[in-house]
This record gives structure tokens, sequence and C-alpha cells, in this order.
């Protein structure tokens, strides 16, 4: 065992947590495990995002990057091949040849790692977990996410070929450490990162990225904006663990000066390929936000509030015609069938206030996400919904039961939703509460909301906050969905909090660090880790340690076995219709 | 109009808030609100619970108390006397005759304020609003409330006379701004305060009541279990411009030195006399632990959670007898009811950890005081019911459909529930989540839970952060219920963000201070506070921005009535099946 944060107890045995692996059919298909070691000498086993990072046998470098953990995989397929690849152009970090300051900003940011070669599939075939399952192949990959998920590699394959779950591994992409996205499945959780015009590099990006998956984050959406876009995904890409989304019309959009009129399918097109190239693992695509839909939004409290929801939108309108996404779907289909890119069909007009929530807008790009959806199919292209927003609670079940009978249970991936609009500075909390609910109610994915959602860019805190609240929410809806082995985490939890392992509390809290920070502002001294009481209640007025006291004082009465005797004389009582003043019985 | 915090925008127009009030039917009956002036020239009208302490044009000492608000409708009603009430004795503060530290440990802590005789029905009659709503009288205080909801007074008559709601105003306590609990209102919000034997003083815990009121606390519990208790709650009394409750379970163990077998009802009366006398407007009493249900708990993961819960478990099996709290409960409220003291029946037996929700011992509990519920009821007491807890989502509705149900849709008052135990430093998220649920569903009152929850005394920030969570789930559920006007707040709030009025979105904000903060992280210029972008997405990226060019440059296809045109045309397509490839319809 390599302890991560091991201490030795009163009782002597050793106790913290530490980076562990179940090993599959394959020497080289390790599944990484946090393992929590508890005083009491029980552990306990917890699903983990951190990657190599958190392996202190592995040397990691974010100038190499991380090992290609998946590459014999994919060669051993057979169905793909490396090729030249799309040459990599100044434009492409944002640099006109017509500008002054022509070169990188900061040349050294290219990344330094392994020259690569992209590959793609052979004779432009899929080569997509969705064509595999239907073949009735279990790849690696669909071992390796049955191992982490606690199911058979058949469940996981059935749910892919049905199309009710995604396995996001773009084939450019061998460094992650597979994951799946299905209502069948634990509740996933991704955060967004990224630069834009106005703040913030490179460097910063990739430790935002490392940084939330230490806390959890299942996925990482790179939205940067500004200059160095390609170089940036670059870092981002061969330093992740986790599977990295893009909105490509972002980049596309540089391309031409943020001029969406000036969008055509050939920049488009050829922006998807570089970043396929580069190992993106799902883009979000706004097909369907079509001509005939905008009107509908001009009445709307906040409009279209979908960045690229708002930019087809422009488009549609300054050509009057469907966007060149929605016109050159089926094309494109066939280029992420080739990289197993896997798309996220994005509601670009996703109701922005409560106002505008499932309004007909809303629902009408839906119902051709749900076509779209079938076209993607068609073409084995993994595919998931992006939903919304901003929805009061009683609006929300309606958006995931409509979402699933369209898209076929195809896995729907909502941002939040927020449940009310008054509480800027705190959005991560007026969203975590609708995304919970609505993960309860099916979500496979939810997208977190940090506390600068509508003020400004998440720094470092601001992250982590945002990933511990949606994976709040997430482990939530896994507890209301009955997910097999998802209570035996706040079963332990509670055991250690009612026993007063204290030590064995924080190890177990989703937030260790801060559990134990909070407990030590008041009560800082080692013995009050022993101690049964905090400084919540004092020692007289702990109820557990009265509860405790009770079961040692008045255990004979109370090992009396519920189902036959006390419980019996409750129910008899009960039976008695509670009257009060009943004499006591005994 | 006495601005707060009033600007000067470039269109010479004020802006800002400011304290209002709103005048009933006599001069002496003001409710106060925040009024928000937008750059627009609206104004917006918000509930305020922050008392006097945000009208420039009042003068507050807390060592004088607040102005006594209520005394002349009290007088005015002729149905109660004062009298030379219980001398305060030592032991009222925790200190023994023996003790040789003697007298209390901060001499000027004693409320200097002006001294007072305590009041109460005379003859000992009901004096309580239970009672004058069922002889169909309206008092000031329902008339105060009404204009506070918007609701007709006889509205407030009606719920009070039936029991759905409560209107917690103690005769002893005149200072308070009354308030008004039950579903058909606005959800309302509890904080915690109090020391405990570990921490903290009288001024931190009156500063910690002002602090938490003026971010929206609608009542306050002082908790406090260490030494000075009567003190602190006399300065908290004096000072505080909303209703105060207490569990005087806690001040009686301090009187038998926590012996929980010690206690007796002697001293348990006289406490609650005691406490009466001051001005305590509600009282949580756990008369519903019955000694034949403390076995059912004995399997529970977390045995008995409720600190007044364990103490009256453990008096019950000393003396293996119910408890003196059942036993003499008539006796009780007949007590109550000659202050007005509104009874918050415990519910000792709730659930501390997911594996013991909705147990057994839990709905025992809740049928009995559903038979205390009726009693109370019988001598005029204003009664709500106390709920958990912790609670995983798919169990909370049961919850308030079982309390409403057996104890007549009383006002229930539940605590979170926590929807996971994995989360220790993050529980205001883990219960707000449940909090936003079971208030949709009907509880009428939350009782905040802060960060600090299971591992220390909150400070500060961590209650400011436990209301505004709060705050946060009360409006979501308010949403939810459709309560009439609750939605012009966020439409007003989501107008500002669309048309980038950034001072109005601040000023309508739930925490205008953190909004504003976090913006100017990344965007400080002045500029930036009218800028039509902001630092998350930047000019070229901004949706709402794209959106009003759209609205600019399209304005004639949008301008088409949506219900005769484009939108006609999209009911087609949708009608055609939204096949993919339709020809544009234009």
């Amino acid at each position: 065992m390599t302890s991560q944060d091991a201490r030795t107890s009163e009782n002597g045995r050793e106790f913290g947590w530490h980076k562990d692996y179940v090993t599959g059919s394959r020497p080289d298909l390790k599944v990484p495990v946090r393992r929590v070691h508890l005083t009491n000498g029980q552990d306990v086993t917890l699903y983990d995002t951190s990657g190599p990072y958190t392996d202190p046998d592995i040397a990691t470098d974010v100038r190499r990057g991380l090992a290609p953990l998946r590459e014999n995989w994919i060669i051993g397929r057979g169905d793909t091949e490396e090729y030249a690849g799309r040459p990599v152009r100044p434009e492409d970090d944002g640099i006109k040849h017509t500008s002054p300051r022509g070169g990188l900003r900061n040349l050294d940011a290219v990344f330094p790692g392994r020259p690569r070669q992209p590959r793609r599939g052979r004779g432009g075939q899929a080569v997509t977990q969705l064509a595999y399952a239907r073949r009735g192949e279990i790849t690696e990959e669909m071992e390796y996410v049955a191992l982490r998920e606690g199911v058979s590699a058949e469940t996981v394959r059935e749910e892919i070929a049905a199309g009710r779950a995604v396995l996001p591994a773009n084939v450019n992409h061998p460094e992650i450490e597979p994951m799946i996205i299905g209502k069948k499945f634990l509740v996933k959780v991704n955060a967004n990162i990224g630069n834009s015009a106005v703040t913030s590099s490179i460097e910063e990006e990739v430790e935002k990225m490392t940084w939330a998956t230490r806390w959890g984050a299942d996925t990482v959406m790179d939205l940067s904006t500004g200059r160095n876009i390609h170089t940036t995904r670059e870092w981002v890409l061969r330093n992740s663990p986790v599977p990295i989304g893009t909105v490509p019309l972002y980049q596309a959009l540089e391309k031409v000066d943020g001029k969406a009129e000036e969008l055509t399918w050939e920049i488009y097109k050829d922006t998807v390929i570089e970043q396929a190239e580069q190992g993106v693992d799902y883009m979000t695509v706004h097909a369907g936000v079509l001509l005939r839909y905008v009107p509908l939004t001009a009445r709307r409290k906040t409009g279209i509030v979908s960045r690229g929801g708002s930019i087809m939108a422009a488009w549609c309108l300054a050509h009057h015609k469907e966007s060149f996404l929605y016109e050159n779907f089926e094309e494109l289909c066939e280029i992420l069938a080739s990289y197993d890119v896997t798309y996220s069909l994005g509601d670009g007009l996703r109701p922005g206030s409560i106002a505008d929530a499932n309004d007909e807008a809303q629902f009408a790009e839906l119902r051709t996400l749900g076509e779209l959806n079938t076209i993607a199919k068609r073409h084995n292209v993994q595919t998931m919904i992006e939903g919304p927003g901003h929805v009061p609670m009683h609006k929300i079940k309606e958006n995931i039961d409509l979402q699933q009978e369209i898209c076929e249970e195809a896995p729907f991936y909502t941002l939040g939703p927020l449940t009310t609009d008054v509480a800027p500075g705190y959005d991560h909390i007026t969203s975590g509460i609708g995304a919970a609910m609505i993960a309860w109610w099916g979500t496979a994915m939810l997208c977190y909301v940090t506390p600068k959602e509508h003020l400004g860019l998440p720094d470092r805190d601001d992250v982590k906050t945002g990933v511990i609240t949606y994976k709040i929410a997430a482990h939530a809806a896994d507890l209301a969905k009955g997910h097999p082995g998802a209570q035996a985490w706040d079963d332990a939890l509670s055991d250690a909090r009612f026993e007063f392992r204290w030590e064995d509390q924080f190890n177990l809290a989703l937030d260790p660090d801060t559990a134990r920070a909070f407990h030590d502002e008041t009560l800082p001294a080692e013995p009050a880790k022993t101690a049964h009481f905090c400084s919540m209640c004092g020692p007289k007025f702990c109820s557990m340690k009265i509860s405790q006291d009770i079961r040692r004082a008045h255990g004979d009465e109370l090992a009396v076995d519920p189902e036959a005797g006390m419980a019996q004389k409750s129910r008899e009582f009960a039976e008695a219709g509670n009257r009060v003043y009943l004499p006591v019985a005994d």
C-alpha cells in the first residue's frame, strides 16, 4: 500500500486513505479507486477521478503528458490508422498572418511532449464504442467502466448499444481512464474550464483541469475563447485523465474574427477535424437551432442565452436559411464516427430565466434534437443531449421526461437547472438544488455551475466549490435512485460519526480537508479528535453520547428484539389509536 | 426617501435601495419593506426582516433594546395584566450558590435596558392569536402580516383559526415585527444561534441574531447551553425584531448539572415560566418521546440525534415511565396559552442518517405529535410540528404528506432535510436541496443548517451562508408553489441581467455585496458596470449581447406575432413530424 495520508491511531491501527487499483482481465487494465482505511480496521472503496496525479508511484510531468493508457487497446483493434493529419496553423491559436504581434504570445507554450500522429478509422469506418457494442463486442474500455461501476461488462455493452449510455473516448485521447455516462450508472459531473479574451493563461487552465478532477469532475469541457486555443487544448488533453469536451464553434468564430455571419461549413469542418485529431472526446454541436425557432425567442425575457445558440441564430437570420450545422449534419456524423467523438447535441435555445422555462422555443428545439439523435445513431455516433438551464422546481420533471421520450432515452446532460434567478454569487446552490432533482429523475451527467456564474470567470476556489456542490447533487441522486452500493458510503460515514471516530469521518468526507479544518477551528487539540462530543453542543448535550450511554445503561431492555418485544407493544399502542394518557405499557 | 445606498447613474437617475414602510389602518402599524430603485426608473419592493437596524432614521442601542412596537396593541386588548413575576436567580444563569466563582462571570452583561414587569392573560385566560382568530377577531398583528404577505387580513385570520398557520408573538415580546408561518404564505427561514459550554459570548450572540435577520432570517432560535443563558436570552429578546424560539429543556438540564434523570416537572415548569416572562415566542417541547418508542431506536445507525430527544429518552428509561412533558402536557398548554407562547412540537426521534430515515421510531413519534397537536389546539395554543433531519430525496415527500395528514395541516417546520451524509463541511448544501423540495411540497418554515453542522459552532460567515442558502431554498419553493408575486423578483433581476443593468442586478440580488464583489474581481473598472458583456465570455461571445443585436437587426421578422406568424409555421413543422431537411418555410 502506498499510503497518501497514513497515520496511526491510539489502538495502533494505521488509518487514512490511499490510491489503489482493481485489475481486470489483462495486466494493463487497472481501474483506480480510493481506499479509505478506517481506525476500526474496515476499508471503504470510493470511485476515483483524480488520475495518476494522486499516485505517488507514478511520476507525472505536465510537459510530457500522461502515459497513453489505451494506446495498445486502440491499436489492438486494428481498425484505425495513423496519418499525416492537418497542419497546425497560426490562426488555430487566433493569430493572423496580418497580425503585427505575429507568433504565439508565449512560444514555449507549445506543448513539448512526445510528437504524435493523429489516428482515425481505416477507410473512414466508424470506430465508436457504439459500433462495437452493436456488434456484440465488449471492448477494454467497456470492461474498465464495468469494474469502475461495479456492474457486468454485458450491462455496459447493452446500455451503450441501446444508446442509453455513452463512453466518450476519442482514439486520439489514449490518456483517459474510461468512464460511462448513462442513467443506469453513477451520475456524472462535468466541470467547465477555459480562458476567455478577458483573462487567464494556459498554465492556469491545465491546473484547473487537474484540480477539478482531484475533487471529482468526471469530464472537463475546455471552453476557451481567447488566444492560444489550440495550444491550451493540446496541454489540457495530453494531461487529462478524464474525457475532454469542447464547443468547436467557439474556435471557428475566432477564425472569422467573431463575425458570426462569416462562418462557413468549411471553416467549421476544418476546426472539428483539428480538434478531433487532437483527441477531443465529445463536442457540443448546436445543430438544433432552426431558422423558424428564432422568432419564438423574440418575446422571451432573456432571449437566447447559449453562446452557441446565439451565434447560430445570428447566422440563420443573416443568411435566412438553415444553419450549416443542420444542413451538413450527416457529413459531420461521418467525421465524428471515424475518431469516436461523441455528440453532445447542444440546447442553443435553453431558457436563461425562470420566466422562459419550458417554452415553445425550448421544446421545439428539443424535438429537432430528437431527430438529429436518430441520424447520429444511424452513423454509429455516440450521442447525448444537453438540457437547461433556468427552471423552477415544478417544471423540472417535464424536461427529463420529454427528453427521454423524444430522444429514445439518450443520456441527458443538463446545466443545473437553476431554480431561481435572484441569487447571483450563489448559483452553485440555486442550480445544485435543480441538479439533484433532475438527476434523481434520470439525468446522466450534470454540468457544474460555480459561484461566479453570471458574474465572472471561476478561479481555483470557485472550481472546487462548483465540483463539490455537484458531487453532492450527483450522490444524493444516486441514493434516491437506489444505485447499488451508493448508500454504503453514507452508512460508513454515519457509523464513524455515531462512534466519534473523527478521523474516519474526515477521511470519508467528500472534502476531508474542509471537514477537518472546520472541526479544528473550534476544537484544535488532538484529544478532541477522539472526544465523544464536539463544540456544537459540548459534552453534556451531545445527543449521540447520551444515545450511547442509554445503550450501555439499558442494554437489556433495548436488546429485546424490536420485532418481537417492545416494537410489538408500540404497534399495539398505535393500533389503540395512540390515545394520550394510555397507561404505560411495561 | 432615506436612501441606504443611493448613487446616480449616467442617465441621471438615482438608484439603489432604501428601507420604507407600508402603513396600515393605524399610524403605529407600519410594515417594513426594502424598496429597490432601478436605473430604468422602476421600483421593486421586497420583504424585509432586518428590523430597525437598517433604518437610518431610527437610532438603535443594544443596551436599551428596540422600541416596544406592539405594546399598545397588547394593552389595548385589555385581556392581559402585569404582575410581579418570578425573581431571577443565579442558577438561571448556571451559577450555583455553592459555586466558588459565584455571581455572573461578567456582571455588566446584565441587560441594562428599561425595567419591565412581565405580562400574562388576566385570570390565566388564553391570549393567543389562535383564540382571537377563532373568535373572528382580526388583531393588529394579523393586519400587519396581511400587509407583509400581500393577502387579505381575513385570509390570515382563517389560516390561524384553522390551525394551518401560526403567528408567534409572546405578549412579553412587544419588540417584534409580526410574521406568519403557514403553507399559504411565503416560506420562512429560522436561524439558530446560541453559545455552548465550549465557546462564544453574549455580545457575539446578539450580533449573530441581528446579522442573521440582516440576511433574511424570519425567526431566530437561541439554543444557548452554557453559562449566562438567562442574561444572553434577555439581551437577544430585547434587541430582536423577529420571534425568538428556545428549547427550555436545555436550561432546565443546566439547573440539574446536566443529569437528565434529575429533571423534574417543577424545575422544567419553572424554566418555562422564566422564559415566557422574558418573552420567548415559541418553545420546542419534546413531549412525543414515549418510553415505548426508545427501543425502536436501538438498532438505528445513529440512534437518537436530537439533543432534547436523547435527554427525554434517558429520563424515560431511568424512571421507566412516560416523561414529565407528556404527563403534564395539559398544564403546560395552560401556561403557554396565558402568554401566547407557540408550541414547536419537537421531533426527538428524527433520523440522524440516511439509513434511519422514515423508520418506525420516527413515524411512531409523529403520530403522538398529532395527538398532542389536538390537545394544544383545545387549549388555544398555536402549534407547529418539527420534522427531520437526514432523508434521501425519494423519501422526503412521505414526511410532509404524513405530517399534514396526522397533524391536521399544522405548519411543518423542518431541519433541512439533509439528502446525504457524506459531505460534512457542506451540509448547508446537502440540506438546502432537501429543504427546497420539502418546502415546495408544503413545509411552512425551514430551520437552516450551516457549513459547520456536525463539526463545530457557526461563526458570523457561517450564519450568513446558512441564511442565504435557506432563503434560496425558500424562494425556490415560493416559485414552485406559484406564490403570488414570487416571480416578480426573478423577472426584475432577469430583465436587469438581459439589459446589462449591472447595478440593478446587484441591488436586486439576495446578497448584493457578494454579487458586486464577484463581478469586480475580474472586471473592476466602473465602465464594466455598464459594459454589454462580462468577463465570463468576453464581448464577442456574450449570448445576451448577440441576442440583442439580433433583435435590433431583425426587428421586423421577430416582431411578427408569434401566435399568428412564425410560431404557426413552427407548429406546422412540428405537426409535419419535424422531418429533418424539410424545406425552409419562408
